[in-house]
């Protein structure tokens, strides 16, 4: 408990120790983010995801110089790279960020990598997180790099997606996955100053399009025309992202990105999305902790030596892993 | 029990029919892989995986094409896609292969896109690769899109894994995920018919030098020389990836990668690593299922009312999602 006062105080260095604490889910970070839990809830957590080579990074930083400047809001970034299982490829991004922000004390930036598994990796990135946002930091960036199921996963965790392309990443349709685009609630194209801006911006069009819900409106003529849902009244799953071009490293198209974030949060608030969502991660969060409980109380319970003499029996292929697990919980053989 | 005889007697509507159980995950596909898992465990499991546009389904065609001019062996392959979570991206890659492949009796393909979580995906997969592995598959291709977390626990199935890169992907270095390089036994650069290729083999050897041991041999003049290990014991971590350049297109390079595919399975098996690579994914597979048993086990004997009224008390962060945990598995308040 001692860990606390000082964190809701804005000692760094106790903050930057809790961390590590969370991270490693050792006891003592238990008990703090249960003692934290209550005052969490408040900040808006905004996932940024897109491959290597995007300049996600970049946005990032201008987007984080730009909260400071016009809102004076306490920003946290957490960057997260799940591409990289065996090296510390959040390493690099880390240091040529801290040029840019290290000196603001109201920001504070926090790079995870892979330890162990991708669920593993969820979940430290959530109770980081909610360390942040109990110690009164308002805005939370969630860098994840790539787009696979993982970044899917992570981005779950915040409240605004953005996701980053950039021109010339190969053959455009390919380059844009069309699973990270559907979790899109904002999509940027960076690096807007380079040749192909238009065709990705034109793929990317196109392929929300594609996203998003359409309607039948009318025959005309016996042809069916498909019409755009309008967009008009605020209503569940009415949003339709939209695409802004930056230049991070300019600056170009920041305030106007920072617009769109500030719409999106307005709409999931109105909508009745917001609670929805902490909702759904809260429940989740919950399925989780049961299931590691369930696990570790299975391990105590069963004698290690009764659990190798049934694991060399699947070995030899005599017990099928499903008989296997009938033994182990005393559920007997029946199938 | 009446699905298995036709399997193993060679009928492929049935086996279809198994494959979707097992997928589905029904009692009676849980039932068939118990009785055919004393079968499986002979067949060779070679996974495939690269970034979209590295001509990876075309490679894995040419391949299962030469394997059955040249050993005869039937062939299964099975193609998943988790970047998709939303969207079915197997199926048209499916249908470029149907061209190539159908009407040969002793090849069997199978498409699966991510139904729910990711683990469920490798869950399933796995599955799928038992019954081909029971039904007499002798060599099982698991091919994955993409670079990430997911690939990577996916390729764990595979006792070869091969990574398929192509020139002008991007920059680079950039292109070539460190995580997935370090899971590689061999890599591929396909379309090696197009500029880049040299500049392409040469970053990925730079990588394979960084990732793979060197020891220091000796001093000369009190300068330190790094020297590769010397590879010709055959001992545990020996294998160093060659690198094999293919025009899949046009069958170039196949007949050398099927003979370093055939010279890595003779590594594993001499070193023991074959086994070892068996015992871990039996493991894995235990362990899994167990936490699905004690799961599905909790939540028939919590009452759904008790449950939710619990899940409603996290909402209104009256209990942190910890002591709700203690509270449903009956642990008390203690911490």
């Amino acid at each position: 408990m001692d860990l606390i006062a000082p964190i809701l105080a804005g000692d760094r260095l106790a903050l930057a120790r809790l961390l590590t604490q969370v991270e490693n889910d050792t006891p003592e970070g238990r008990a703090a983010l249960d003692a934290l839990f209550q005052r969490a809830g408040r900040a808006h957590l905004i996932g940024v995801t897109g491959a290597t080579g995007t300049g996600k990074s970049s946005l990032v930083n201008q987007l984080v110089l730009h909260y400071r400047k016009q809102t004076g809001k306490r920003v946290a970034v957490v960057a997260v790279d799940p591409t990289s299982p065996f090296t510390g490829g959040a390493l690099l991004g880390d240091r040529v960020r801290m040029r840019d922000l290290s000196g603001d004390p109201e920001v504070f930036i926090r790079s995870m990598a892979t330890r162990g598994s991708l669920g593993g990796l969820a979940h430290a990135t959530a109770a980081v997180v909610q360390v942040f946002d109990a110690a009164g930091y308002e805005v939370i960036f969630i860098e994840t790099v790539g787009a696979g199921q993982a970044e899917v996963d992570i981005a779950r965790l915040a409240h605004t997606t953005i996701v980053v392309e950039a021109p010339g990443m190969g053959d455009d349709i390919q380059a844009i996955k069309a699973g990270i685009l559907e979790i899109a609630d904002v999509l940027v194209v960076n690096k807007a100053d380079r040749p192909g801006v238009e065709s990705t911006e034109h793929a990317l069009r196109g392929m929300l399009e594609l996203a998003h819900p359409v309607r039948r409106v009318f025959r005309h003529h016996g042809k069916v025309e498909m019409v755009k849902a309008p967009s008009a009244p605020v209503e569940h799953n009415s949003w339709i992202p939209p695409i802004q071009c930056t230049v991070a490293t300019e600056g170009k198209g920041i305030a106007e990105l920072a617009a769109a974030i500030a719409c999106h949060a307005e709409h999931l608030r109105q909508s009745g999305d917001w609670e929805r969502r902490e909702r759904a991660r809260l429940e989740s969060e919950l399925e989780t902790l049961i299931r590691e409980t369930l696990v570790a109380r299975f391990r105590t319970d069963i004698p290690e030596v009764h659990y190798r003499q049934t694991l060399e029996r699947v070995f030899t292929r005599a017990l099928s892993p499903w008989e296997a697990v009938q033994i182990l919980t005393n559920g007997g053989l029946s199938k």
